[in-house]
């Protein structure tokens, strides 16, 4: 694997879950895979589960580790090319990517939607100019538009809990106070497009996602009906994707409650975390038996152990 | 020792700081004790010596170490349960404390008392919530109430350096320019108690600490009074406890300084930093061959050590 | 080698910069010479260089390393004797230095000029007091007036491309939107009369550097003149040395170009980085084959390699 930007990277999905679930009997005999190698772990948002897990994953391989805070440790970077540098920006990417190369054997950034316009955050300016300037392995800890390692994870944790070969999935919009980005769904998709799941997109009018990533999926604006029937509820907030970053509907009648998970087929219920906790889910469903959530983050830690694996053995 | 939260968790408090003592010849050897472990250190507060010392103990025993700064590098937790969290804050502690159990063996945590409210910082809502979500052990690197790790540094510092079996420990209030927090004091009480030690309190009325911690503790409003045939004086300022975060005193006649000294048995002069020179402490007393402050931040990481290697192998 | 402040600590430098080159070709043969040993490494100031080049090479030499962001995440540091620490200071240096000695074997510390008053910057309180108060090795990742690990990655640099026994170099200023130290500027005209090579400052007038550093070096006000016949042009801004830290020049007249290359025997570019592209220098000099910067960069591995290895076996 030459950079794991989005779920495309990967060329067998399923063989690549298998793998990530028989490194889980015993990671550490990996130890020796990063030998004399590095990784640069840059932050331009906050974190908990992808900053520890891929610190562990990491640290597991015997890579050394390097973990900078690039906002408030580092130079604010430029991204446009042909400037003529003479505002607040310190240092252009192209700099940057080039040295942390000569660092790092791999480079992996965590840069968010900036949820203010469409086009700008579809360039994933952040991820792409180190793509295109560094000279080692990108590793997209969730961009803009995509949050591959998340997809990875939620795709062991499915294998590992599913009872029938292909199961009905239904990723349902629920509420939430804030503008929040499109990362976690669209790789949601894009995975379970590769594995072949029945996947159904459950959204209030207003919400439908990247039509380009969407395409062939079956949106059900109803959200009891796509319910009918679901092994697995994954729930997810995100933004007004045609009315750019904006949050259009603020009641609780897309919330996922008991009731809501009766109609199901007794689904497992999914969410990447962090999560509002009675906005989103109530407490009796995410802390429920059937609630994956806690094996989700877990499965972090594996999925970011195998695409690693993957990076520094630079094989498909 | 499945937690470490205050000195009770120590069956036999002696013990501990012998086996701590003989650690300090070789610790080295301990290298493989955390062999596949991990640990994560999530500090809310700053710290120099509990950060440092405690990463270096983790390091000693090979422990994958992650160091968090929760406020600045995580999400906003909260701590309410049966919220509906449609407010700031983005995660609830019960996901962050499982999730975190799942990559750390260890989680340890520095939460300072706010000192606005007595009943909400005696109900200990950060630590006492990952010890009831986490599903590992949790090491308290300094609480709103206890500071234990200082309090067994200080415990090897006293053995290492007292002449007699049962030497006079006098813990002085000390001046101070802002508010602060009792958890240092507290953890030297209890562990003085543990220890056998004579203890004497002394401070200014209205700074009596809570009494269920001093019970059967003489405390002395006259500090010269206190001083006389003192073997150690442990200086450190704290705020008001009845009138809860208060600062009452403002003046400088409870600094330690030469004279009040020269009234204690050529007493040894403690102290846990950081520390505000002359306006706690005089230079020539803090700066004194008598001085044992340098010996008691080292003494941090032999603290650490034994706890670590404790929880590690879960006896007490 | 006791401390690494300034080239000044280095008594052979063409025997360390032949060793950093040595080094270069198995690094990871070191791993034990930091075995058991530790290091601090305290940013006062963003890096990114200093910051992932310093860890790589402390982890390569097997060294615990400890990074510490010490405004944010420590306690805020006095440096005056004998003050009345009443204000908002909480630590003395005296103190955080022994602590940290306690810890570390070596402590290395990056802390730029604030080029507000000249006598305050040459005083390098931090650096200094470090350096007095520290029982361990004190490691300069850029003060307020030398920044040698660059000054020697430069060397290293220069000696790796230099096609005759003594190049003619000039360091150059160029133009920058803000008053920047100069640290960087000292350091290379330090190493560049350690190496012996044929050096030229180039600078407006009034933008002349502490003449004892410049002490024998031909200055030269026009620009041109100065690159004629060059091998090296290093550019690189300052603020007036003169009128402390203002910026005197705004315009674009300083600016390296391809036109000013032209003049010189095809000269390497050199620049310390990070680089205000098209303000100190133009894109397609900086991204011209004749560009050091990023092996530059590269080499800032080994200086700190050679300089760590030095450090740890106390030899010069």
């Amino acid at each position: 694997m030459k950079n794991f930007i989005n779920s495309d990277d990967i060329s067998d999905y399923k063989k690549i879950v298998e793998e990530a679930i028989q490194l889980k009997s015993n990671p550490n005999e990996l130890k020796d895979i990063g030998k004399n190698k590095s990784i640069g772990l840059l932050f331009f948002n906050p974190s908990l589960r992808t900053r520890i897990s891929t610190q562990k994953a990491s640290m597991i391989l015997g890579l050394k580790t390097f973990v900078m805070n690039f906002n408030s440790e580092g130079w604010q970077l430029e991204f446009e090319n042909n400037t003529i540098m003479s505002e607040d920006k310190a240092e252009h990417v192209k700099d940057a990517a080039k040295v942390l190369s000569e660092y790092c054997d791999i480079i992996a950034i965590r840069k968010f939607a900036d949820l203010n316009n469409k086009i700008d955050d579809e360039k994933e300016i952040v991820l792409s100019s180190f793509l295109k300037y560094s000279t080692v392995p990108i590793l997209n800890l969730e961009s803009s538009t995509f949050h591959p390692l998340q997809g990875l994870a939620d795709a062991i944790t499915i294998d590992e809990t599913k009872n029938k070969a292909r199961p009905k999935i239904v990723l349902s919009w629920a509420p939430h106070p804030k503008s929040l980005p499109h990362a976690v769904s669209n790789s949601f998709i894009k995975m379970a497009k590769k594995n072949n799941f029945e996947l159904i997109i459950s959204n209030p009018i207003g919400y439908d996602l990247n039509p380009e990533i969407t395409k062939g999926i079956n949106i059900i604006h109803d959200q009891k009906e796509a319910f009918i029937n679901a092994d697995f509820i994954y729930a997810k907030n995100w933004s007004s994707y045609e009315n750019y970053g904006k949050v259009l509907i603020n009641d609780s009648s897309w919330k996922i409650d008991k009731n809501k998970m009766s109609l199901t087929n007794n689904a497992k219920f999914m969410h990447c975390l962090p999560v509002r906790r009675n906005v989103v889910v109530d407490d009796d469903v995410i802390d429920s038996e059937n609630s994956l959530v806690i094996s989700q983050a877990e499965n972090r830690i594996y999925s970011a152990l195998i695409i690693l694996k993957k990076l520094i053995e630079n094989e498909r």
